[in-house]
């Protein structure tokens, strides 16, 4: 794996330690996380994020938890450690694949015989989850992979990298995969406003593994598709519905409308725990972060004092804007319905 | 005029002093431009920007080249002086106000009966155009007035404000003369990255005559239409070609695919100085700005140092996704040829 010394989260003798993704790419530093408050306010703050990576950071949350819990009474422990579940899970509303990872390792601890062996069942489980991740980020690059030629320019947005995942990535897992395969492949990022993932993560981690990338405006990629340069788009996802709506972070849609008046190919690339075969789209909460990651820059206010902004996190491409859905378990190609049904039904893991 | 005090550009005694708009909104500054070449710098550092402004702007820079031509031979002092306009018409290669204001200046001086008498005609032309494009706002705050509709919520991009012309707006003079007709209106305006206009000028300005208005990021758009929350979208042109082709700020194609796909009426607003009649929209030069302006914020490297940057200034919307033209001399609907040609045929005053 051509990015292998990026390791976005490590489990080491009981204590959490995330890359501080706020201050890439000028310094790639470990944060310690060794409380689930350190955890939920990692994840707030977005020291931490991508949906994949969230999920595994919140499922040791939940490990971390486990210490703050001191009574012995069955009951009331579950009760506290079902608080401390609901709390992390709170902390970024939009995506599933937190709710999925949190839930795993909730479950798996409740099963546990007794109060005493809990800890060692989620600490155990969260690895599990640790694991699988990666796995299925290899996965979703090998059934991506053949969905780019030779020489292809691919678009993407946001980071849906190594560092959105436990590495590899998952639309940037597709870009690596057909690299692995001699394929030439060009990059080029939308910076991603508010918070400049693109222009810091992908830009970055693309870099690292000397994978050619160019940095654009968000506003620009309607034009670049325009010009007939661009060969397909590949963005990450942080909740996929049964129907095929594709929810990303906020700039997907404009992109994916682009994509689709100009003929090009338009896929987004998520494991299976992102697909969420219950909620209806005009249910999906779209977080709404604070307005002040639009207004100030470097601690710079960019507009005057007087005026606010708004600011969602994410929005929602429906599905006859996308090509295909790039998972762990295959290439789901519309009507998406039945496609992930019946590839959601090859194992129990994923809820349903 | 409730932003009389905003006057983005004056001539007093021979000195064409503008307000610096790269340090708006922190702080409001006349910069005195005394030579074309300082005129020529404001516009590529974009200190002036806005098509119809810079075309008021490249006409005095024109008044102002005069001044350096020491030679009194007839034909020689004609060749330099059309030396100067181009050099003034190449600082921005897409809008065609600019062009169209230098060679309206150019036209009416070459037509002096002495060489002697150049600078005097020149200035006094270069006076009309600034009151033309004064009164032509007005004209098309008139015309557009009536698109809009009480409590309705404007989506506008970039500046096409007071802060754009020598006062009152394109766009913006829509809602400016629907607001004095007594109806209220709320605006939403994008950043507009890389140089955020947006946040900068157009809050600005419109906090300034104390219209409601909000910051989003660019890539916000299509997901704030999709909510059904915006009613009208309102933005400016750059150039505008016989087909009903919108060249206006790179990121408005985006928006108008978003109101299209949700079925939101979007709108160019500008002067008739802006319709270039002649040109194919294949031929239409995109500017394409300094990579830097994507790569840095207030001197910070936003991307990793190994990183490029793609900057295109502009698009172009297709006439299938607008709605209609507001120009001083009415509104175009589709098909755009017939109804710009009828309107162009009024004057003789715009080159066609």
């Amino acid at each position: 794996m051509p990015s292998k010394s990026l390791q976005p989260a490590r489990w080491r003798n009981g204590v959490l330690e995330v890359i501080d993704q706020t201050l890439l790419p000028t310094k790639l530093t470990y944060l310690p996380l060794r409380t689930v408050e350190q955890v939920c306010a990692a994840i707030k703050t977005m020291k931490v994020r991508g949906a994949p990576l969230i999920g595994v950071v919140g499922a040791f949350g939940l490990v971390l938890a486990l210490k703050k819990i001191r009574t012995r009474d069955p009951s009331e422990f579950r009760g506290q450690f079902r608080k401390y579940a609901d709390t992390i899970i709170r902390t970024r509303p939009t995506g599933v694949n937190l709710r999925w990872a949190v839930e795993r390792v909730f479950e798996s601890a409740s099963r546990a015989q007794s109060v005493g062996s809990f800890a060692g069942v989620a600490e155990k489980e969260a690895q599990a989850i640790y694991k699988d991740e990666l796995e299925s980020a290899k996965k979703m690059g090998q059934h991506g992979a053949d969905l780019l030629e030779d020489d292809d320019t691919v678009l993407t947005h946001c980071n849906a990298g190594a560092l959105a995942t436990v590495g590899y990535g998952t639309a940037l897992a597709v870009v690596r995969a057909a690299v692995q395969q001699g394929k030439r492949i060009n990059v080029v990022a939308t910076e991603t406003r508010p918070l400049l993932q693109g222009a810091r993560l992908t830009a970055f981690e693309l870099s690292h593994d000397k994978i050619p990338v160019k940095i654009i405006a968000d506003s620009a990629a309607a034009q670049i598709i325009s010009r007939g340069v661009i060969d397909k788009i590949i963005v990450g996802a942080d909740r996929i519905l049964r129907t095929g709506h594709v929810t990303n972070k906020i700039g997907t849609l404009p992109i994916a409308l682009a994509a689709e008046f100009y003929g090009v190919p338009f896929y987004a690339v998520a494991p299976m725990s992102t697909v969420d075969l219950t909620t209806d789209p005009s249910m999906v909460v779209i977080e709404e972060r604070n307005p002040d990651e639009v207004l100030y820059f470097h601690g710079k206010r960019v507009g005057p004092k007087n005026v606010g902004a708004m600011n969602p996190a994410f929005d929602i491409t429906p599905p006859q804007l996308v090509s295909g859905i790039v998972t762990d378990r295959g290439v789901a190609r519309p009507p998406f319905e039945d496609s992930l049904r019946s590839m959601m039904g090859a194992t129990s893991k994923v809820p349903g």
